[in-house]
Formats: structure tokens, C-alpha cells, sequence
């Protein structure tokens, strides 16, 4: 069973995935593997995944875990966190630690193969928005989860180990550090203020006009103020709302065209840049919260030059994000 | 001039240096350029660096920056810094920004081009030691300065742009995020035990001897209960001290033989790993404090697969510390 375990000093939490356990041979420094021919996430292969958990698009005649679909959700057959068990919380001295109890899916984005997300047509993009917040709503009903992480690693040097396009959801037991982070200031700052950052932030660089790189009548991107690399870009909803869970589909819709137009922005620019993006929302079972706006943060994976992050918390970006906009604005699409 | 940018939400502080700005194509994904046949950092080229800060092992009557010193240390040429001017502190509408004003310098760690540090001799490998304490002192003495940081990138992986050993120091205005969130987590573990973390975590891996990989009269270096990658290792004293600047000789004699050590049995377990290595000591012109104790962390830069950050503050790690710990200590040197 892996484990988590809590750094005692900064309140981090760390999945120990035993199962996974390598010997130190194994860790010689080696290009990622290219895919051979077999794809296990392709129509026709559904056998050699674990049993769906959702499915798009496929007709109600035919069986689960066939072809047929458009999306498809499936437990990661190498799951960093198990989701049969107790936590079972435990000290080892001044120590915390907990099994690791959670479930890691998989989202098939596309039947098809060569698909990258970027240039998915709107009718197949915004199935991976309603999958994300469907999934979300279904784990938010074991009691044991606090939260739900969505994310997505696109190409080899952003984490990807499968060309297919793919995103994650992870639901843990506890909050991850970053969240908690997020949390804090932003409670402080509305505690000062009595309101909420993120809308202030939306609200200033919406009248300053420099960092706002594209928007629609329900969202925004913008290329934050204090950005850790280059291009690194927040797509944010506009009107107050702390959780991605009760987004219905008109909102999803806008969300997907915000999405592909910031997507293709970048790809335009850079292409080909490998990528992650983090979906940031409230904790499960929260009520709404009146500091916390919930959001999604994109950031590319660039060469060290690029973005450098001196192992203390501290980055150094050589570009300034009004010079990110400038380039991304210009991109004729 | 380079920008100090802070986020309003985490509080996380930026470096914009504007000056080594790009355009997106010099983005493209690119392997990092192997060096040509000229180091900077070799004896006879001392022409080629700013004017040295601090030298070791020159004969007195030989002239500043020319050959025959043992250690050098030079303001980077291109900094991410810069020493002259004022901070400025300004807002703009809710954001914080100021000039990026500190120093940014390179430890040349030893004059030939060949060495590795791991395997520098005692005697030379004490004067990087040496050097950190006594630049810190020296920088200590501009107000503008609230922390100096330590670290050393090893091998390309890991951010290293020269092949000639060095390590950098880095001089804020500012105290990085992650120092702070452990002043924060230390400080409140004081107020409830009374005690520093740091000295009943040295007690119980001691205690439990599970996670110590070596040990000697005045040092430890332990795997961590919670490590981020595989090899994670602190190098802690065994007595109390928040302060880094004021180790005597002694001491740094005891560090030298204990990282020597550890570098050693990590080396052997893999080959060539690239890692990084940081000091962590308490802000400048601090008074001593109970609740802090300074250390060295050392993290191996893997692939992907091996410590893995979901972009949230969480890692997956697939290798316990006791795994860790005992693989290192099976090496015989």
C-alpha cells in the first residue's frame, strides 16, 4: 500500500509509492522512452485498461469498455494512491503518516490517436471539462477525499509518459501544500479587505490592460503579475465562484472556447511547448467561499534558462508577462 | 534593471530579469549546449570574470585577479541581480513590486576544470565552506540585504551552465517563500513543545537509526521522514544553531568531512547523478533563534518518473528513505 507521509517542519504531504520502488540502478539519467506501436488508451485496446468509470459518446446498446466513444475515464492501471483501505493515521514519533488511500484516473481526451488537446474541436473539448467536473462530483461523495487534483502533463519534458491525449484527476485525503497556501493569503487579504483577491486581480488587470491576453463574457486569461516562467498564463472566470464543481454546461462551453483560444495563442508562439495545467478549486464538501475564486493555471515547460527555480521557492523568469501578452495577443488565429 | 515581483495571493516573490528578455523562438525546446573548449572559470582566464570578491590561496604578492589561487569568488557576469541603486518599494494598484537590487556571485570551487566537488580533497573542498560563511558575512553588512542564498546546481539536469565546479550565493531584499514557511512551521512547533523541530528530529532518526546515512561527532546526514525524490538528504548539526555565518572553523572542517561523505556514497549508488544542494540558515542580522537550526538539503534531479511534482506542492516519491538510506550506506568507500 503506498503511503503519505507529512513533512514536519512545512506541512508538506508526500506520496511514498512503495509498489513503485526501484533499485538505484534504475534511476541513470535516460531519455524518456518513446511509445512503441501499441497504445493502451486507443479504441479497440479498452480491455488492457481498467474498467471505465465514465464514458462519453458511446450508444447505450453497446457494452462498457468497448470501442465506440469519445471520451472515456479510467482508474490509472499504476495508481500512486489506492482506493480500497482505511487511512489509518498514525504518529512514528514526532511523525504523521496515513495509508495512501485515493483514486487516480485517467481521462481519455479522444478516440483518436494523433489528437492533441490544443486543436480539439469545441464539441470534443468541452467533454474533458464536464468530465473533470463530473468525476470530481462523483469522488466528492467518499467521505475519506478532501480534495480532487485535475491536471494535465502535456509532452515528454512537462511529465507526459503516454503520447495519447490524456489529463489526471487525483482525489486525496488531504490538501496539497500549494492549496493550503492559496487559501491562507487569500483569506487574509479578503479578512483586510473584505474582498476577494482573485477579483480584484481581475478587476485591475481588466482596466490596466497589459497582462490581459484574451477574453470572452464569462472568462479571462491572463499572464499573471508575478509569473514563475515564461507564458505562464491563469484562466479565470469572472463572476465570484470558489468551486468547478457546480459549473454548469453554458459556463463549460465558455470555458472551452477560452481554453482552445489560449492554447492555440501559445502553440502559436512556441510550438510544439510542452505543458502543464492545474486546476484550482475549493476543497470537497466546502461551502461557497467568499476569498477563494477558483481558476486554472498553465505553465510551460521551457528550458532551464527559461524559468529557474533556485530550490528555495524562488524563481527567475526572463520574461516579463507584459511582454508574454504582447506576443500572445499578436498571434493572428 | 531587473524587478522583484511579489504574488498577492501566495506571497511568493519573483525575479523579471528584464535585461536577459527573449523572444518566443529562443524558447524552442533545445538540449542544452555543450561547452566549447574556452572555461571562464579556469586559471589565466581571470580577465574574462568581473573582478574578484574574494580569493584563497594567492601568494600576497602576486596581483588580484591573475593565477595561483586556490578558490575564487566572482559577481556573475550576468546577473540575475544587480548590486547598484535603490530598492524603490512601489505598488501598482494591488501589486508589490521593487528594483531587483542584490548580488548575485559564483564560487569557482577549485582552479582546475576536471574536478568534480564530490571528489575535491579535504583541504580544498573546506575553502567552498569556508567561502559561503564568509561571503554571507561580508554581504551581511548591506542593510538593503535580508537574506543571502546558498546553493550549487551539479551537472546540466540540474541547471548547471558551466562544466568548471562552482556553486552561487544569491543576496535578496527579500526572504524566499520557502524559508519563511519554515520559520512559520518551526516557530509554531516551538510555541507548542518548546522545543526546535530540528534538534527531536536529529534525537529520534538517531534514536531509530532507519533514515541516518553517516554520522560523525558534530554532524548527521539524514534521508527525511518525507522526502520530494528518491535520495533526498539533510546534513544537519547535531547541536542547536540557527546560523550558518557563524561556524568556526571546526565546525566546517566536521561539514566538509560529513558532505564529502555523503556526495561520496551518493555518487557511488548513481553514477554522475545531477543534484542540487541549498543552505537553509536563518534571515540576516537575525538574533540567534531557538526555534530554527540551519542545514544543507541535497536533491537529486531524476527523470520524471522518479520524484514527481503534480504542480500543486505535491510529490510523488517511488523510493522510501529507509530504502534510500540503506542503499547509501551499504556503499563501501
Amino acid at each position: 500500500m503506498p503511503e503519505l507521509r507529512k513533512d514536519p517542519i512545512l506541512g508538506r504531504w508526500i506520496i511514498i509509492a512503495k509498489e513503485r520502488s526501484k533499485r538505484p540502478t534504475d534511476f541513470v539519467v535516460e531519455e524518456p522512452q518513446t511509445q512503441g506501436g501499441f497504445c493502451p488508451l486507443c479504441p479497440d485496446n479498452e480491455k488492457t485498461t481498467p474498467d471505465e468509470v465514465l464514458v462519453y459518446g458511446r450508444s447505450a446498446n453497446r457494452p462498457p469498455n468497448t470501442s465506440g466513444w469519445k471520451l472515456r475515464v479510467v482508474p490509472n492501471k499504476y495508481p500512486a494512491l489506492v482506493i480500497e483501505g482505511e487511512m489509518d493515521k498514525q504518529a512514528e514519533g514526532l511523525y504523521d503518516r496515513m495509508n495512501g488511500i485515493g483514486a487516480h484516473e485517467v481521462v481519455i481526451e479522444s478516440p483518436h490517436h494523433e489528437d492533441r488537446f490544443t486543436y480539439l474541436p469545441h464539441e470534443q473539448m468541452i467533454l474533458t471539462f464536464r468530465a473533470f467536473r463530473d468525476r470530481i462530483r462523483d469522488l466528492s461523495q467518499d467521505k475519506r477525499f478532501s480534495y480532487v487534483m485535475v491536471f494535465k502533463n502535456y509532452g515528454k519534458a512537462a511529465g507526459a509518459s503516454l503520447e495519447h491525449s490524456h489529463s489526471q484527476l487525483v482525489a486525496l485525503p488531504i490538501l496539497p501544500r500549494m492549496l493550503v497556501t492559496e487559501l491562507d493569503g487569500s483569506l487574509s487579504y479578503f479578512k483586510y479587505k473584505d474582498r476577494c483577491v482573485f477579483c480584484d486581480i481581475i478587476r485591475q488587470e481588466i482596466q490596466q490592460d497589459i497582462r490581459l491576453v484574451c477574453e470572452n463574457d464569462q472568462f479571462v486569461t491572463l499572464a499573471p503579475f508575478a509569473p514563475r516562467t515564461p507564458f505562464e498564463m491563469w484562466i479565470m472566470p469572472r463572476r465570484h465562484h470558489s468551486s468547478y464543481m457546480d459549473q454548469d454546461d453554458t459556463s463549460l462551453a465558455a470555458l472551452t472556447d477560452i481554453f482552445s483560444e489560449t492554447l492555440r495563442r501559445l502553440d502559436a508562439c512556441i510550438p510544439g511547448v510542452p505543458y502543464n495545467f492545474v486546476l484550482h478549486t475549493q476543497p470537497l464538501r466546502s461551502e461557497p467561499l467568499q476569498h477563494y475564486h477558483w481558476h486554472f493555471e498553465i505553465v510551460p515547460k521551457l528550458t532551464s534558462i527559461a524559468g529557474f527555480e533556485w530550490g528555495t521557492g524562488f524563481y527567475i523568469n526572463p520574461m516579463p508577462p507584459e511582454d508574454t501578452c504582447r506576443y500572445l495577443r499578436e498571434i493572428e488565429l
